[in-house]
């Protein structure tokens, strides 16, 4: 029952950050194909680290195609002439889209990391689960920022990393009482809310930079 | 013999891929010692990642120098007079040897990756053959790049993760039927062929983000 | 004893790393968050490098919560008013920090590097330790420049990765005829004097693409 709200979790995530990422590249100039790998890219990248991490090897992504096929279709959906249409109606579509692709992915790749470390050994401590967590989520969105050379969106946006660290904290805390399928459930929401909150309040959080020399 | 074989091609592919993290390094104006680590970061670079994919610990490149030494010697060759002058003879030689050497490692490692995922386990499917041999191919250059802070060559050559792409199928094809000299050959030359006549007639795909808003 | 020293050495390291990485997101204008993430990554990067390509799953920051903490407060200090009047006090204190930090994360991990394979496997051949070594250094910085969009201090500055390589060269040749205890503070000191030289004195290395067309 779990692993299968999991496996449709993953799928939404794969595509989420598909989504985010051939959206970054067709913003870059890219063609179909630079596309399709920036949006594969983003959405496995975090599952790779993940297994790697884990020892998992090789990684999942690698053992089961349906995961780079979702990913490449979707990417090539973002580039049809009706989505192109979509984004051009109103300007501030691209980034309502971005904001929401990506955090759908965040929540949900932060949760799926949590999930996979605990099938990988019950033994682990919360700081692991926790850490592998954060770092599955953010993963894809470093991987496909660094290499369309953006700054990367954990830099930049409003509360990303502390997003999925809360969502984290609170999957792994309610793992063992609550069971696994309301864990996930909960992470996965716990960390949009927080992400769209921080967008639509522009939660901010001080820069000591701020006010000294522009070195 | 076919282990013979493998191994001239790899020493080739950490030639030309050297080579063409040695141009760039060039190009971005370091000295000899960044030169050195950029052709040596783009020749083994594919193979770490290839080897952490498939759980092989620590890596073939950290086992045996071989890789290690004719990368660096490489680049410290390219660095000489003698190869300066060269580039500088006609302006259209640099990208000439550039795309050669770059599309020769591609060729090489995609095979090389594909036939280290075998020497791994014969109960892999294909996808993950392709998909490894595929990463092994463009890991390298793709380290180049982002370290050298120059868009992707994976994003914006023509045709550059397709080659890849095709020549791993059709490699992995031929594996059983053909035999591994044979496959590993056709492998190897499918992957050059396609990227220099992609270069030479400058084969491209559409680009959906060209006439929507500049942002 | 040699366990104590070495992990007093590795939480200076993550000080010194973390430091380097939190001044480096305070120059790109991030905020706290932000800073504390790449102080983060800076200060563990290079260690989870050198657990992958050694086998070691989960790697050793995932395990033990220590050195995320050390980083992220560490980080945090860096953020605070007195530590921006420091460095706005005058211009080069900047660069005079970041130097040291930078030459003390460099050392300490290039050297912890080695003592980590050694604890894996004393049958390694010595350029498997020389190289874990270098690349357990360089692996933060690396990661730290990449995502801030910096040039890699690897190839702009001075001497940096052949002090690494020189330090691990002599530390894995002391070893065994020295011990663990003197080879680990010779390993360090060595990085940090030839860095520090270096700097002082400038040493350069001839740049080949100088007097070439800029390409």
């Amino acid at each position: 029952m779990s692993a299968y709200i999991s496996f449709i979790l993953e799928i939404i995530g794969t595509v989420a950050f598909s989504v985010s990422g051939a959206m970054t590249g067709i913003r870059k100039g890219m063609d179909i194909l630079g596309i399709s790998i920036l949006g594969l890219t983003t959405a496995v990248g975090g599952g790779v680290i993940r297994d790697l991490i884990l020892g998992i090897t090789p990684p999942k992504t690698f053992q089961n195609p349906i995961y780079a096929i979702v990913a490449i279709g979707t990417a090539l959906i973002v580039c049809t002439p009706w989505m192109q249409r979509l984004f051009s109606k109103r300007q501030n579509y691209y980034d309502l889209i971005m904001l929401w692709m990506d955090s759908v992915g965040l929540g949900i790749f932060t949760v799926v990391g949590i999930e996979t470390a605990y099938s990988v050994s019950t033994d682990f401590s919360l700081f692991l689960m926790i850490f592998v967590g954060a770092v599955t989520g953010v993963g894809g969105g470093v991987l496909r920022d660094v290499m369309a050379q953006d700054p990367p969106y954990i830099f930049v946006k409003h509360f990303y990393a502390s997003a999925s660290l809360i969502g984290a904290v609170i999957c792994s805390l309610m793992w063992e009482p609550f069971g696994q399928g309301v864990s996930i459930i909960a992470g996965v929401v716990i960390v949009l809310v927080l992400r769209l909150l921080a967008a639509k309040f522009r939660w901010s959080l001080p820069k000591p930079g701020v006010g000294t020399s522009d070195r």
